[in-house]
């Protein structure tokens, strides 16, 4: 028996043929459809599932599930994608659609941050947990809790929203439309604005040197790397960016008491340099003093096919 | 069949016999026998508990379990507190040391914050919730957790500490060494702090008319009914608090997205002037956007006996 999962975003659809073990068996990325509509994007679904049948050897039978990780909001139902914006996809029957198509295979659908975070559980980082934190950075900040050892998708079903848990209050506007939430501060976005006001204030840098002085060239590996190299600018940029992110971690840290968190998106792959020191600040503030466990993420990009495959086994 | 509570505090120790539904049977408050070690404790306990049979006609057989709630940290495997500061209670083996006097009958230590949690899930405002917070705004800020119909100890089991997530990232000195925690905004400590603030300053206000000019008889209580009555300057007090507060219960909220928030301790005590402006600021703040359930807590004075008493039936 197989399972299939599909992660879709705002570039590209991601798909395997995933087994009971999480193993990919099959995979495939294509581009998105944009501005297509989503009976195109549920097309594009359907032959991909048939396309993957006949690359795995596999028979229609052999499908258990299928499971789609989407960017964005989905009803407490599991049947709706309220708001995806990337995709453009609003009030989005997306499970009726390929119900049509699939029908007796159970579908599931979930925020893509939350299939990732089930992605870890069965396969990464959170293996064997009951209580783990995902925490993805990137243009924005999001994540997935698992508690009682199963994905959690807030006690109401909206979802959880790790990127904007209140770190300063009455700090910048953040485009949720509060004020000084977590992902105004800890983004790879954040990274980058520092990075690129280093390269226009003309200050000698290694950040500048890195993009021959040219600010749109800045991106967070630049700064990070900067700063690893020891560039004093990039590391003043660093060090702000660590007292936010144990801040960030600290605060739910403390709430959850987690057995392990994770920390996923591009910034995570900036290795010891940042862990380290990630470690040591968040035992630092955190109100028990014990080490929590912070790492990679391991799943990365396989995170949502993965996580998509496996929704049968969360219900 | 009934448990047994007791909720252990600095000043009293309260007691109860309650039944299976969480009705209390009899009920008991005595001076806690403070700087006396915690035998003496454990010695007053089990002659609360022989009296107390005696009262409810009930035999030694009859009692299914003992529960006890204090203000302090339990060890991950529920036999030891770690730290009461309070009771001056370190390291002390309270499970252990009552099994000895109440052989065969199972005995259960809880962190009096998360008692009364339980004691809201079984008999207040969380009857029938998954995932419901409580918050206790008191000289201190704490609260506890139900997850998954449960009350939550931590993934660790450390315990879960509401008051010291972050809510201003460099902000002033909390107790616990960090800075910016909810516990140093949140408060009645801070709502007296301000209002002795306001008599000091000779300000024209009725929260000096009401203590007559004498800082040392300021209270959350006189500094909240001040506000209400209108009166300006407790007025701009109250509003910086209700900033606070609705943004510590909006960055739990987007975390978990839960069915019921109750808010327990003194300040709990103002009424519809707090809670409908708490309900629409928090209902601003949230990500989610639509309207929590923020309400009093229920148990109030009772909590951490029911919540003690079953103990039992939360493993």
């Amino acid at each position: 028996m197989i399972r299939i999962g599909f992660d879709i975003g705002g570039t590209n659809i991601k798909a395997g043929i995933v087994d009971k073990e999480s193993n990919i068996l099959v995979k495939r990325n294509i581009p998105f459809p944009k501005g297509q509509g989503y009976q195109k994007t549920v097309e594009v679904l359907e032959e991909l599932v048939y396309s993957m049948l006949i690359e795995g050897a596999n028979t229609f039978d052999d499908i258990e599930a299928i499971g789609i990780a989407v960017p964005g909001s989905i009803d407490p139902s599991g049947e709706i994608v309220i708001n995806a914006h990337n995709l453009g996809f609003h009030n989005v029957p997306l499970k009726a659609a390929l119900s049509e198509k699939f029908r007796q295979i159970p579908i599931f659908l979930a925020n893509d941050a939350n299939a990732a975070a089930l992605a870890e559980l069965y396969a990464g980082a959170f293996k064997g947990c009951n209580t783990a934190v995902l925490l993805t950075l990137g243009t924005g900040v999001g994540g997935g809790l698992i508690l009682g050892g199963k994905m959690f998708n807030g006690g109401m079903g909206h979802g959880v929203e790790l990127g904007h848990i209140i770190l300063m209050q009455n700090g910048p506007l953040c485009t949720c439309g509060n004020r000084g939430c977590v992902e105004t501060f800890c983004s790879a976005t954040w990274l980058i604005k520092q990075g690129v006001e280093v390269v226009k204030s003309g200050k000698n840098s290694v950040i500048s040197a890195k993009v021959k002085g040219d600010d749109k060239r800045v991106n967070a590996k630049i700064v990070l790397d900067s700063a690893k190299e020891g560039d004093p600018e990039a590391l003043l940029i660093f060090n702000q960016y660590m007292d936010y992110l144990s801040s960030a971690i600290a605060s739910i840290a403390v709430l959850l008491d987690p057995e392990t968190i994770a920390i996923g998106g591009g910034v995570s792959l900036a290795g010891a340099f940042l862990f380290e020191r990630l470690n040591d600040m968040v035992e630092e503030k955190s109100f028990f003093k014990y080490r929590h466990k912070i790492v990679p993420a391991i799943m990365q990009n396989d995170a949502g096919i993965v996580g998509a495959a496996q929704l049968l086994d969360n219900r």
